[in-house]
């Protein structure tokens, strides 16, 4: 039995960003499925031992339980800095520059593109109606205006934090890539520095991994 | 001259957020105004030099530019960890644990909070109008709920992240205090726990100072 656990689904976005960090750090994990169309995170085991918040993921790594994706994804890294891909490392001053670009995806690329995921994406799977064309156009243009501070930071370094990859890319890989399968993809192809950047994150194995994982879950 | 900047404004949340962090560490630091009234923080030099997104603080420490407050706070508990409070500390399961409070407040509290903070607070005083009735009550409905899973925390410890207060309590400080002054007070008093931490953490000497110059600057 593997020592990490990780409650949620393989095709939740947030799920999607703690996988990513556990295959990029090749630690053994295993996925404990959570039945979101019966409720089971807003049901009383969940909420009392895995998440008071009713969300997906929640990760347990012997007796530590842990929630909220990017919190999750900190400790993973700091936990097992020796494993695989180096995701948050450095100096104070270096780890400050990832955290920074951290609370940019949280706060600045986020709010826009979680909620054209939704309106795109993920309202017509779930049944939820079609796109509300206001809120798509008014988030397009937000997500825009971040993209278009993201091309001039790319343009001087390779990844959002420096010349290496680090969580403060791979925080936006859930979201970009339900976004490249609806018209945002265009404000991605558009601005030359993200798209190559768009291109070589969504490229690597370990996101791969990821993205075959959710998609064997259909099935 | 001091070696840390502050550019800010001592009664914005997000300026108000990193200048605890410095009184708590007992740092020295200039804060230098920026006149938020002209549109100072959206002209080239500070979009070009101290944040693209055109938002305040910014931090200077040296040669190093941070912004985002969140992330800000991180570097500065990490940096001078040996001096006034500890802020962010312990293995890396403490440190996890801390990690999962700060994210609560920033996508859980923080939500809310800062809606209920500009229609009840800020949006008056900025002469932006009367508050939306239907925004209000949407978002105390949101907090009260946030308030009752933070009610149950408080009874297992006296601070979020356990005995000892962090980061994870610090950051809710100027939201707390400027709802404080208005009716969504009721929803801190009327939860035993809430009500004795919100008295606990507001009335931290480093709090007391950020008020004090908050205030002083009104004249």
């Amino acid at each position: 039995m593997a020592a990490i656990k990780v409650h949620g689904n393989p095709r939740s976005p947030a799920t999607q960003r703690v996988l990513a960090t556990l295959y990029e750090k090749e630690l053994e994990f295993e996925l404990v499925p959570v039945d979101m169309k019966t409720g089971e995170h807003k049901k009383p085991h969940f909420l009392n031992c895995l998440n008071p918040f009713g969300e997906i993921p929640t990760l347990e790594d012997g007796d530590l339980k842990l929630f909220e994706s990017r919190a999750i994804n900190k400790y993973i890294a700091d936990e097992y800095a020796g494993k695989g891909t180096r995701l948050a490392f450095g100096d104070n001053k270096k780890k400050a520059i990832i955290g920074v670009w951290m609370e940019v995806e949280a706060h600045q690329f986020e709010s826009a593109a979680s909620k054209l995921t939704w309106e795109l994406s993920l309202k017509p799977v779930f049944g939820k109606g079609t796109p509300d064309k206001a809120v798509v156009e008014k988030n397009e243009a937000k997500l825009a205006k971040v993209l278009d501070i993201y091309e001039s930071r790319l343009a001087q370094s390779k990844y959002l934090a420096g010349e290496s990859f680090s969580l403060a890319d791979l925080h936006h890989l859930p979201s970009i890539q339900y976004l490249l399968a609806t018209e945002v993809k265009k404000l991605f192809d558009s601005r030359l520095h993200v798209k190559a950047w768009v291109a070589d994150i969504t490229a690597r194995p370990a996101w791969c991994k990821v993205l075959c994982h959710a998609c064997r879950s259909k099935h």
